[in-house]
């Protein structure tokens, strides 16, 4: 299957401004683009992104994938992205069926960043089979450990959510942006991207995401559209995402930090090894 | 001005779902509720926005005000919400002009919470003039310090924005929502049925909002529609919502928190009183 081809647009991420605090005292502190990145399909205007700018290209894989505008990387062949002007020109093989038909449902959803998901994304959460796969404590607080320790424009500007996808306790890609959807979604196409050129197997029973934000309902079914079968976050869970990821048995697992965490579902595929966990908090005796 | 007729439904704000953790011990802990809510507009169905549900009727006239769907509370003769089919319905006047055409761009941004512009909304960003206003420090640490004393789901259950409306430094209305966008519409919404009452003056000079969210560029544009001067948050400010708050002169005010605070923009708005501040950490001399 031919590869698409990809541009390599580069836009600075950060931002110097210019800052008053408490004491009056003035200094320039970094904050995180945000610029507009206009999808055309097949010179059709599909949608505009706010976005970092981090990886434009895998970003609009990963979108037209979980939106379900392409099934197979093969119908995409190629992706311009000029940050001149804030386009994203796709050009398909054979064009996107229904594309007028897809784009007329709206659902504005909770989640931080894109937001929006085409109609009847819900409906196709019967048909997501999770690979059997389990998680082990050890194997969290490593990898709540490494997120701790990655270099980020967090770090350096605060105001972006973070995404990362782990085989095992290994890091295999950490992604920034403004808006956290637009992460999972760049992960999304990297891994799409990965799995064709067979640098990845399509075995993702090892996999696990980890978001900064809240697992909501879009997140939950991101993960899981890209078969991934154990989701962590720093934050919590909202109703909807729950829910979900009850119905798909994937194991959602927030409040990770430090040796913290809650498993808010799938609670089999959780290997406690409670020895590892702090010392529970003495308590007064009544 | 005839006043709209509300139905005044309501839903229980959390949920109790159990939950194992490092020590492998189990327990029940609230997550907040999370409600699709799909808006028809005489009877033709608009959208649906994912939300807590505390005060659905003021989030749709909200949500449809910041929109631009409707210009004038007087257009709207009533909003009837059934939670049993989780619907809005909105029955206007005399119906709502191009709602077609309006419909048809997408802007997908980076907020929490409802994310999705309509075309057009950058374009009127010109012609909204804002009240010359100033905030004091001492005003500022009081929001703050009420903001954290408001009792709140996010307390009992966390993953929600709260926003909140001062005048001066009294708080008229708290709001949470699994998206902030929900949150700051339906103060929206709510403000606009004041001032038709006559409860609240129209002049908003003295008005500040408050966010536990970033200051996006919606969440800027948001605040500047209501006529409100200042924004403050506890998070920080994206690159887009720092250029449009310049642009408005809008004050906005990040890193809230105790009595630290970061001034971003319209810091001439900012009536500094750095006797309030803690003292400055001792620096060693080199």
């Amino acid at each position: 299957m031919a590869k698409p081809g990809l541009t390599q647009a580069r836009a600075p991420l950060t931002q110097d401004i210019e800052t008053v605090n408490e004491r009056g005292e003035r200094s320039l502190v970094a904050i995180p683009a945000e610029r507009p990145l206009t999808i055309y399909v097949d010179k059709r205007e599909l949608v505009t992104l706010m976005t970092l700018g981090a990886h434009p290209e895998w970003l609009v894989i990963g979108y037209l994938r979980n939106q379900r505008f392409v099934s197979s990387l093969g119908e995409i062949e190629s992706v311009t992205v000029d940050w001149e002007v804030g386009s994203a020109a796709v050009k398909t093989r054979s064009g996107i069926a229904d594309i007028e038909e897809r784009t007329s449902r709206r659902v504005v959803t909770t989640g931080c960043g894109q937001g929006s998901v085409f109609g009847g994304l819900m409906d196709e959460i019967e048909s997501i089979a999770l690979p059997p796969a389990a998680i082990s404590q050890g194997q969290l607080y490593a990898i709540v450990n490494a997120i701790r320790l990655q270099e980020s424009t967090y770090k350096s500007a605060g105001s972006v959510h973070g995404c990362a996808l782990f085989r095992g306790d290994q890091m295999l890609l950490f992604v920034e942006d403004v808006g956290r959807h637009n992460a999972i979604d760049t992960i999304a196409g990297w891994l799409w991207l990965q799995q064709q050129d067979g640098a990845l197997a399509t075995d993702t029973s090892s996999f696990v995401f980890y978001t900064t934000g809240r697992l909501t309902s879009e997140m939950v079914i991101k993960s899981a559209q890209m078969g991934v079968p154990v989701a962590i976050s720093r934050s919590g869970i909202t109703q909807m995402g729950h829910a979900i990821a009850q119905r798909l048995g994937l194991c959602a697992i927030g409040r990770a930090t430090g040796r913290h965490f809650l498993c808010y579902t799938a609670h089999e595929r959780l290997v406690l090894q409670p020895e590892l966990a702090p010392a529970a908090p003495l308590r007064a005796i009544a």
